[in-house]
């Protein structure tokens, strides 16, 4: 017998009355119960080159008797020594990078760099603090600012992603005039085929906000959320890690990976790379306090096949294929006419996402017409006003070509072209 | 090369400037760090009765091909909907409940029990309020609460942790009459082999506790934490859960359960069950900000264990060797005479520690000749002052019997006992 609840009220937290169901999790929750739905929302990974193989073979390695030391157990609160040290060897594997740079005691593994993120922020600002963010950025990342009371505030980009370091000056100048100096907090760059716009940001655009921030006296800590870095296509993004530039030697600085995209997603570990010896020290504080240390187990086995050389070949894998993915996205976009009724977009070339953009005016939103058709059709988008702090514009919309299978990729990508033609 | 760092100052979030490095961190790391040293502080499980051979067999099967859906992809940011039931079904499994009085809608998987508490106090608790809390109350609990400026208040409680209906009915009169009336949130219960006093609360205690709320007209959120719950000895305790009792059926509730103790600690799952809709919505968007989900893997491991039957025979095999456990620690305790020393405690009817108090006035806080001479000795143990709101007694040492194999743990009590004698 169920009892009876009289759900008396509750005086809720600041951040309790803040917060909204995220829609993040409407779109997996979406893509998860109606497999009819074709979901160009959900930035999944795709279920064909997950490496089942590996971490079965791995996990059934570290559940025999006679380890060293015992995965089933906890582990410590930064996460595995070996991981950490061959996380650092990861990052240094990108171009521009120097491994001696690296150092494992500055690396935290996490629940995903999702938590890494949730962390770094929950160290650095209250409510009404403002993070500068490019335009698009990450909507999760939005959302979550959102949710603990913080302003999100747009770096002035084009329509591409592209910085626009003067607007960026003007912008700084101006919530300084507004006596907002102190309030600014972080700078939040998602660097490397950026989700949702793909693009990567150039080593030279990294150096001209480096220098619009030095020269007005802005050294805040930089946030660079490098997920999707390994996921590059032909060849690895140029530009060397915030951690790597001697421009960005006078700022704290947070590099973020993950394991979860370019390996397991099921497992979630991510990890974080903090400069700033009390920033990570207040970060591992709150980690403490949220989990003590994240699953032991996943950080062994992700170490086993990181410490076997086991990894790259992995990622040489998947790069094809989700190269591949992206073309058949963009290929049946354009085959379909698309371009013809004035959209446009970048060839991606890493990661997920295509960032599509309808002409100027065209509503896209979760509310709009448009959307609606699109569930009717059967296929979801992230609407991409989402990916924007202010909420605008309006005519861009995230199409996330990893998750399905090619066949059902075409048909969700004839689906959406058709409701663009108003078929 | 490292990169010169210039380390320039943050300012940090209120959040960021209150945390501490938290014990639980440390004193996992030494136990971790140096096997030489013998912790009697760290509660960890006995890596004798990790059930290495099951995890190994369901991570093989759920990474065959052909699985209905994908483990190593993500999963819903609730947690995966079968073993939602099937945890409803452990928590039912117990004396008192009834399994219709569960519905998997308001149970979610989090990452070990502690996320599903530090949610939970997200979405009710500013700096500055107030959570009443047993004395002496789970640390790491404590920490918690002082990290995120929250002010942990003791319930009245005898010697041995049961609590005191009037002293409590005062000191609830008392903070009203201070104007905090609005500031106290929530109560705190470890109701079933208290970590760290190994006590449970009777249900007489527990209606006595809702009286005494009712009868002032507190009908604030009640968080029962039974994360020890299956780990009994002889038989299971007859207290029902603060679910089921008619008593509490005005307060908003959440009782946390966990996998992390009883079955798998490195996969690190644990789950709430919240009766409260609105409470539950807040806590679920906050989580889907911190990590969009738990490892999907790690829940797809157990629910399988669960699903075939295979959860409660490894609990009856963990709770003899917990029991024997403790029985060792107990009787190396007796036999080397600390009884005789004015030491006492009560004999545990589950899980995995000794509340061990001295004579009143003896100082075994971190900082103590009685600690250091512990260290030197070689054996570590948690400081009992460390369980308390006030920071006071300082008499009680928190002895921990589940983590060390047999002959290591009579070795720790030979030790501790021997500074205790000062020897």
């Amino acid at each position: 017998m169920k009892r009876s609840e009289s759900h008396s009220s509750i005086a809720f937290s600041k951040i309790g009355r803040e917060i909204q169901p995220p829609v993040i999790v409407d779109l997996m929750a979406r893509a998860l119960a109606n497999p009819e739905l074709l979901s160009l929302a959900a930035g999944f990974t795709d279920n064909a080159v997950l490496p089942r193989a590996l971490v079965g073979r791995f996990a059934m390695e570290l559940t025999q008797e006679g380890q060293a030391e015992e995965p089933l157990q906890y582990g410590q609160n930064q996460g595995r020594q070996k991981l950490r040290e061959l996380s650092c060897d990861v990052i240094a594997s990108h171009p521009g990078e120097d491994r001696s740079a690296y150092d494992p005691v500055n690396l935290f593994l996490t629940n995903g760099s999702q938590q890494a993120l949730y962390l770094a922020v929950q160290a650095l600002c209250d409510f009404g603090d403002i993070i500068l963010v490019e335009e698009p950025s990450y909507f999760v990342c939005l959302e979550m600012l959102k949710g603990l009371g913080i302003r999100a505030m747009g770096i002035p980009c084009d329509d591409t992603g592209a910085v626009q370091p003067e607007a960026m000056a003007a912008l700084l100048e101006d919530l300084d005039a507004k006596g907002e100096r102190d309030r600014i907090k972080a700078v939040y760059l998602v660097s490397y085929f950026c989700n949702p716009s793909s693009r990567s940001l150039e080593a030279d655009e990294k150096r001209a906000i480096a220098n619009v921030l030095l020269e007005g006296g802005w050294q805040v800590p930089i946030i660079e959320d490098a997920a999707y870095r390994e996921l590059f296509f032909e060849e690895a993004h140029s530009a060397p890690s915030i951690i790597s530039m001697p421009e960005f030697d006078a700022f704290p600085k947070l590099y973020l990976g993950t394991y979860t995209k370019p390996f397991a997603t099921g497992l979630k570990v991510g990890y974080g790379y903090c400069t700033h010896p009390e920033w990570l020290q207040k970060i591992l504080g709150i980690k403490g306090h949220q989990d003590f240390g994240s699953a032991h187990f996943n950080q062994a086995i992700i170490e086993r096949v990181l410490a076997e050389g086991l990894y790259e070949p992995h990622l040489q894998g998947i790069r094809k294929h989700y190269a591949h993915k992206a073309q058949v996205l963009e290929s049946e976009l354009i085959d379909g006419g698309l371009r013809e009724l004035g959209w446009h977009w970048e060839t991606p070339k890493g990661g997920l996402i295509i960032w599509a953009r309808a002409p100027k005016g065209t509503d896209l939103r979760m509310e709009s017409a448009f959307c609606q058709q699109c569930i009717d059709q059967g296929v979801l988008y992230v609407p991409g006003d989402l990916c924007f702090s202010s909420g605008e514009p309006w005519h861009c919309a995230r199409l996330a070509s990893g998750a399905l299978p090619e066949d059902r990729l075409r048909e969700a990508a004839r689906r959406f072209v058709a409701v663009a033609k108003g078929e």
